[in-house]
């Protein structure tokens, strides 16, 4: 089996770039096309990752990965677009006897809401309830309208890694909506790149897991979706055009820290990763935000 | 009284411009300052819009306003975030005995969502429950993090006008979150310009009123909002960083079609105005989509 295929959003010396990450460090891509693609964004538009590859894969490397941050792979979507409750044992958490539901909940992030792999998820001080959520991101390549079931993988370009990260009591802070517990700068991660799509066998059925300093804390398979992918892009393009670029997160399996009784929080010092099948390991530190 | 500046971002001829209003056309601001500022978002980036008026003022227009199309103040804001049930009356028509919210409910609209002055609202197929929501949109100038109530106001760049129009049912349409009822494709408006805020007397107390085919739907006084534009600007920077050219729906007065019996929804052939003391009128048709 061939490596697959990574490309990540990285800074270098205060340089926004993007590239191809190899084993031993990362291929500057935005140096050789970046005035025609100024982002991973206008890469995908252009349906152009795998030319990338090609082009680009027996090319030294410009940087040691020690020497990058990762950024978020896409660093200014049109639209960042998260679906709540889409595994089974989540559901029930809610305990308010509702059957499984006919529609995806679906709330919107900030890019600013996200930071990249390796970097510290921020701890805000109004307060200490930071909570971690696994998920599967799909970004698309193929943009679209009312786009059917059955042609939905035809408009995926490329899959990544969220931790969804959120701040818990403020979810609930008013009469409706999760827009403010969703929203906090940097509380979140995106990455560490995307995985290029090639067939709906990358997604079908994968293991997805998030572990806290080592502990498994969810652990479940994309089979099990209430929601399938097929479906959330159906869905959302009913009401909104899907552009190239745009990211899609797919939801979390049951287990987050505020499902423990007592709840457990994120605090400074740990280390939370999320993993699935073929798409790698988001690995994220807590930092107590500074002033 | 000398007249209020208007700027305003407008499409002539397939190319998105942006310009001064005046009584008889349109200056166009873009072909002058579009290399510095390509879109009113950077023009309020740099803190120049008075002086893009001053500079302005005398010059002929460039364009009858019958030949232009106006398009959506800021066409591509970082954030447009929308403030839900902010007048007294509005929290009682939930009927579910809750006290006033402690904190404002937000929801996330994407800029497609909405069209500009004089364009219609789009009634798509998948229902016929589209509404109306009147409502003040203060754009931001100065960006920051944690305003202070008192430090608000030094960061609104420009004041204008939203018809925050809703498909009523799919609000509802899921567990959680309003998402996908505020975000079918072109069902709102923001416009028709944007007026420079100069001080908040232009806010504190003024009438907005919505009319269907010249009827009065809804009409309410800022005075009387349970969060302030002061205490907006505060709740919402606690979490995300406000950047120049974010623009805030600051919420709707009792009266939507919803809350007649039976309801009332906007159909092909109506005309809904919203007006705000010097602000100007907001006008739209509906139309239903075409494929």
């Amino acid at each position: 089996m061939t490596e697959r295929l990574r490309f990540a959003s990285f800074s270098h010396g205060g340089t926004l770039k993007y590239g191809l990450v190899k084993a031993d460090g990362i291929v500057d891509l935005s140096a050789r096309y970046g005035e025609r693609w100024p982002s991973l964004r206008e890469v995908i538009e252009a349906n152009a990752l795998s030319r990338l590859g090609a082009e680009s894969a027996a090319l030294p490397v410009d940087y040691a990965l020690d020497d990058i941050a990762y950024e978020i792979p896409i660093p200014s979507p049109e639209k960042i677009i998260c679906v709540g409750v889409n595994f089974p044992d989540r559901n029930e958490e809610y305990k308010d006897g509702q059957a499984l539901p006919a529609n995806p909940s679906l709330f919107i992030r900030f890019p600013r809401s996200f930071t990249g792999h390796g970097q510290p998820l921020i701890r805000p001080p109004e307060s200490p309830q930071l909570d971690y959520e696994g998920e599967i991101v799909i970004v698309i390549g193929k943009g679209g309208r009312r786009i059917a079931e059955a042609d939905a993988f035809g408009h995926i370009a490329a899959l990544s890694l969220c931790n969804e990260g959120t701040i818990r009591d403020w979810v609930r802070h008013a009469k409706f909506n999760v827009t403010q517990g969703k929203n906090f700068d940097r509380t979140g991660s995106i990455g560490p790149w995307l995985v290029p799509f090639t067939d709906e066998e990358q997604l079908a059925d994968i293991k997805l897991e998030t572990r806290v300093n080592g502990e498994v804390r969810q652990s479940d398979r994309t089979s099990r979706m209430i929601f399938s992918f097929r479906k959330i892009i159906n869905y959302i393009s009913t009401f909104t055009t899907l552009v190239p670029g745009d990211v899609i997160v797919c939801g979390t399996p049951t287990g987050a820290g505020a499902r423990f009784d007592p709840p457990i929080w994120l605090k400074p010092g740990d280390v939370v990763e999320v993993e699935a099948e073929g798409l790698g390991i988001l690995r994220n530190t807590i930092a107590d935000e500074v002033f």
